[in-house]
């Protein structure tokens, strides 16, 4: 890489800058009202599966609120759909799946071809949205670890728990593998196409890791995310997420994934002791800070600064940005951190 | 105490025992067709609020499980209740409060006095059950933390985030305190009177710590309960139950509480280590373990029983156990540890 490289992808390779960058987790959506004015136009499939908007949705907060990295609008959702799930996103409810995968006549039935046909509209709109970015925002794509897919498949709706999922998974563990193996498959074919397309960098989101034991999620979540990584780490950067997983810590941080992040249950000191220093940190403010006063905002701010510091560290929220968040907090948040220097 | 203290009292005091003793969050119905046999008679408050009837429900999972010890049945939120905020209990849903409290004037509104006329009921429920009870098994009485108490209050209803809870707290938090030490005030007079009815032990549930983050735990929820433990700990042993809060592990093993409460995300070796093997613990299968074949539910409980050991232990779940969770594995989990011996 040479000087030209962008600010988010030389922290994210453990080159030395000047500051940390920025970007939060759903930062395309939600807190925006232009976003909620698209929001009330289109439904949300129809905001993913169409390229002209999926893009303006990716920039808006490029340009509004001035972000060092883009995430392509879209879902972790897709892939279930492209095997043949019929998903539904339901007002004031999320997610749901009427028929839920729970028997093993409905993993065989998941069809796990034609990725590149399905899900053609993705790609399109990581293509259109790279060309609209300034070059010095690289783009990042994402995708639902096998674990977190299998949490919607097999409980058919968000959950507290997703003591429906595990159940499936601690009845018969063979079938739960091999839902995995199905979901792991296709999401690397998935992932490997938004790379060619264009993204910069790839986040893998196990955001209910940590509805399993430190004992399980080795079993039903690690080993997947590790395959994913180890068939994409040559091609681009990747960044894991796995939420509420403190004890996985370790073990991400010797795969030789190039960024990992950290919720606010888990204090920088702890994850930087855990991650040996090996690998580079992202988070970790807890996303209702956001709606703290001003002053205490900024102080809380330049405190998570402090104790990640300015080198291998992305700053960003420690989970997705909330609905209702205050706009002018969002940009205190990200001014602070574009402000900063702690040499 | 001598010789002929209960098996569970002596482990919370870290005696010396022959084999750790046994009970289960939320033991006392779900799972029991006998319980949903009274629960399609009768609705949740009934239950709570006819002593008879909370008596025979407490009883059933000593008679037909055989534990160790017995938990009054009750709920946490009592509290609100009598503190005069209207809670409902709604089938397929959960607490649900029709007038949150949100701002001053619901805040000052709250009447905290009168509890021993007000929860008259649950007072007279432990009396009832200690007559019934065999002398060797002894009765726990709970509350929810005030932070926990504070989520339902604010929230208005279960979530996954309680982020109106937390925004309430960080957007004004003279008034959070304000709100928590009114909650605190009441849980200490509930808890003594409790304990003067006759419960042996008493149970903190911060079933919400997990949503605060490591610094807004040590803000918003630790103080309050260290000072519950303080009026109470010299009455009766204390167990606190602080799930997914491991980075508080280490706070709680130094404040003089008998017991503490490890959900599954923590390992065994973590939380003796982060507790400075200073307290007794209190743990940690997954409820949803309990679904697994017998063999495997047997493997596992005795990996669990070896991993923290026979002394200064409580074998329990991690967290309540499930709905529909089949009763023959209740009784293979509860049956392996009263047959367990690591000597």
């Amino acid at each position: 890489m040479n000087d030209n490289t962008p600010l988010f992808l030389r922290a994210l390779q453990g080159l030395p800058v000047d500051r940390p960058p920025v970007w939060i987790m759903r930062q395309a959506g939600r807190y925006l009202p232009d976003f909620m004015t698209l929001k009330n136009k289109y439904d949300f499939f129809t905001r993913c599966q169409t390229p002209e908007l999926a893009t303006e949705i990716t920039l808006m907060p490029i340009k509004q609120i001035g972000l060092d990295a883009a995430i392509i609008f879209s879902d972790i959702l897709v892939i279930p759909q492209a095997m043949g799930v019929n998903v539904e996103m339901k007002n004031n409810f999320g997610p749901f799946i009427e028929f839920p995968v729970r028997k093993k006549s409905d993993v065989l039935g998941l069809n796990t071809s034609n990725v590149e046909e399905k899900l053609d509209y993705v790609f399109r709109a990581v293509k259109m949205t790279k060309k609209e970015l300034p070059e010095h925002i690289p783009l990042i794509g994402f995708a639902g670890s096998p674990w977190t897919i299998l949490c919607y498949m097999v409980q058919g709706s968000g959950s507290k728990t997703f003591d429906i999922a595990k159940s499936f998974c601690f009845e018969n563990p063979e079938l739960a593998h091999m839902l995995l193996e199905k979901i792991t498959h296709i999401t690397i074919e998935y992932l490997k196409k938004k790379i060619e397309a264009g993204v910069d960098a790839v986040q893998i989101f196990d955001s209910w890791g940590g509805v399993l034991s430190h004992t399980d999620y080795n079993i039903f979540s690690f080993p997947y995310i590790k395959k994913i990584n180890d068939a994409l780490k040559a091609l681009k950067p990747i960044i894991i997420y796995p939420k509420g997983c403190w004890h996985a810590i370790n073990s991400y941080s010797k795969i030789g994934a190039s960024g990992l992040g950290i919720d606010w249950s888990c204090s920088a000191r702890n994850a930087r002791y855990l991650s040996g220093n090996n690998i580079t940190l992202q988070g970790n403010m807890d996303p209702s800070r956001l709606f703290s006063p001003k002053n205490e905002l900024i102080k809380l701010t330049k405190e998570m600064l402090n104790e990640f510091g300015n080198q291998k560290y992305i700053a960003n929220l420690g989970h997705g940005i909330l609905p209702n968040t205050p706009v002018d907090n969002v940009k205190v948040f990200v001014d602070t951190i574009k402000s900063f220097s702690n040499d």
